[in-house]
This record gives C-alpha cells, structure tokens and sequence, in this order.
C-alpha cells in the first residue's frame, strides 16, 4: 500500500479522516451485498458466485484501507490485533454469552 | 480468531450479517475517536497518548471482525487483498488523481 | 440543532466531514444494539425495554447528525427526500423484487 | 414509506437487521462522495453541481431507511429526537467544548 500510494503520489489525500471515511465507503460496499439476504442462508449463499468473489472484494477494499489507515497513523496493527485478541480472551472467559470482541 | 471463538462456543453468533453488524460497530468507535479533531491535526494528534493507543485498540477490532467475517464466508483474505492490490495498480496508472483503491 | 449549535458556539467543529463522521459513530452504536440479536427475533427483541428505549435514541442521534449535515450542506432534507422516494416509486414499479429505496 | 412497501410487498425484506445494513451502505455512498475533499472546502465543494445534488440524494436515502427502521421497530422517530435533544439541551450547557449531541 505505502509504494502503491508513493507511486501515485496520493499520500496528499491520505489524512486520516479521509482514509476513515473511504473505509466507511467500503463498509456500505460490503453491507450493500449482504443487506437483502435471509440471515439463516447468507453464509450459504455468499459461497455461490458471483457473490462470493464480491465479498473478497469487498472485504479486501476494507482491509486495504485499514492498512492505510494504520501505516498513516504509525501504528503497527499486527501487533496491536494481537494485544487486542490477548486482552479478549482474559476479558471474556469461555463460558460466556455475547460473542464480542470489542 | 477461530480458535477463540470455538472455545467460547459463540460460532452460532456469528452468522454474516451479525458479523457485519459488529464490524460496522467497530467502525463508528473508529470515527468517535477522529471525528471532532481538525482535519490538518489529525494525523499528529493522533500520534500523542491516549488517543495513540486508543486508535490502535479500535482499528484491531475493525481487524478482527474483518478476519472472522472472512473466516466465517471461506474467504482468504489475503489472498483476496493481493488480487485486489494488483488491479488496483492496472486499473489506476500512477499519475492519475483520486486516491481511491476501492 | 440550528439554535443548540450556535449557543454552544459549535459550529466551527461542524465542517462536513466531521459531521459525517459523528454520524458514522451513531451508526455503529445502533448497530452494536442489534448485532447479536437472532434476526427473526431481532423485531420482537427490539420492542422491549430497555432495548425500545436505547434504539429510539440512537435512532434519534442518528436524524439529528444528519439533519445537521443536511443543514451544514444548506440541503432541504424534506425536500430532496420527498424527491427521491417519488423518484423510487417510478424506478421500482410494484411487483419486482429487491426491497431498495436506494 | 409504508405505502411504498406496502404496494410492493417488500415487508418480508425489512428485518431490523436487514434494514440496518441497508443504511449502512447509504452511510457509506454518502462518505464516497466527501472521502477525498479538503476537509476546509469540502463545504463550498459540495455548494456546486452536481454534488449538491448528489449529497442531497444520498442524504435523502439514509432519511428513508432511517425513517424505515423507525416504523419496524414501532418507535415515534420525531418524538424520540425531541426528546434526545432536549436531553442534550441539559447535558451539554452552553460553553463547553465537543459539539456532540450522541
């Protein structure tokens, strides 16, 4: 993404607002593939074509921008997701009920 | 992310569009942090504590929602963010303007 | 929101995509009000307390960002609304498929 | 919005959730079309043709799926907000500093 966007001389663009509300954009790409499916058959049938290369589209716009949003924020996001997942797991012991990581 | 979602038994939560819900959740918290900080000070504000952390914790639970959500389609993401990565470089030659990967 | 905003003196922080933003964040606390809730149940769930009280504020947070947007914009919400819905009722005749407005 | 759906038989599509996502991805065509602007003209920008159009067209379809949602969930929207803002009348005394309503 950094040579991508070096190449393009886009880094001008790349405030963090703006990459947040790009991402935001993605997000209603994906949610616009998903929002008129029956919750019970949505995992069956985003793994029919043509929906199922959308959402790794979709899905991929996402993590791109997310990565962007990171490596303009200087944060390593590898090792942040890491600490999160860790502190996720003392947070909420097996067991539990909601199904939440955040 | 599969792991501990199997030890918590919460896989029959985690249906697309409870996922995507929760994903879009995430995202709001992101833009809580960024939204009252002036555009052009965004990125150094965002460098100083707490908010350095706190943009961390956010952007991993953006993270990983989006591999469970992946995980959850059979999708693999990174294969899939590659794919996309080099159409974007086709797609948009450098020397053009948005800024857009999506 | 005109008169709350200007005896605040809020209106230098509501340029508009910070106010889209502040939208985005209640956007995502509505969504984490549903998120984990069956969906075929979600309607009924959805109307008891507290749940009817919370999703009618956050429901209300969201209308006012974007009433405030609209106004930041110099946008007649009602006005482009009563539009748009006229216009979807010629683009999807009665008797088709999908469930869209947008 | 009611008649609409009610002459297309599009009440099986509006779950709660269904519903949500559905406003999601017009949150989400809304940041597409200020993403990229500088932030300090993104006002005046959006003053112009066509995007004066466009954002009150986009404004306009997260209103109605606002307004859509209210209506499943049985919740007065206009009553709600009054009364969220009247709340934040007192919870945010003029003078102070973030410009939050939420």
């Amino acid at each position: 993404m950094r040579e991508f966007t070096a190449q393009r001389q886009w880094a001008a663009y790349h405030d963090p607002k703006s990459v947040l509300l790009a991402l935001v954009g993605e997000v209603g790409e994906l949610a616009e593939l998903f929002q008129w499916l029956p919750a019970e058959q949505a995992r069956d049938l985003a793994g029919l074509e043509p929906l199922q290369t959308r959402a790794g589209e979709e899905l991929s716009d996402v993590l791109l921008y997310l990565i962007l949003l990171a490596d303009v924020l200087g944060i390593d996001l590898a090792a942040a997701a890491n600490a999160k997942l860790t502190a996720a797991e003392s947070r909420f012991p097996p067991g539990q009920d909601p199904g939440r990581v955040g």
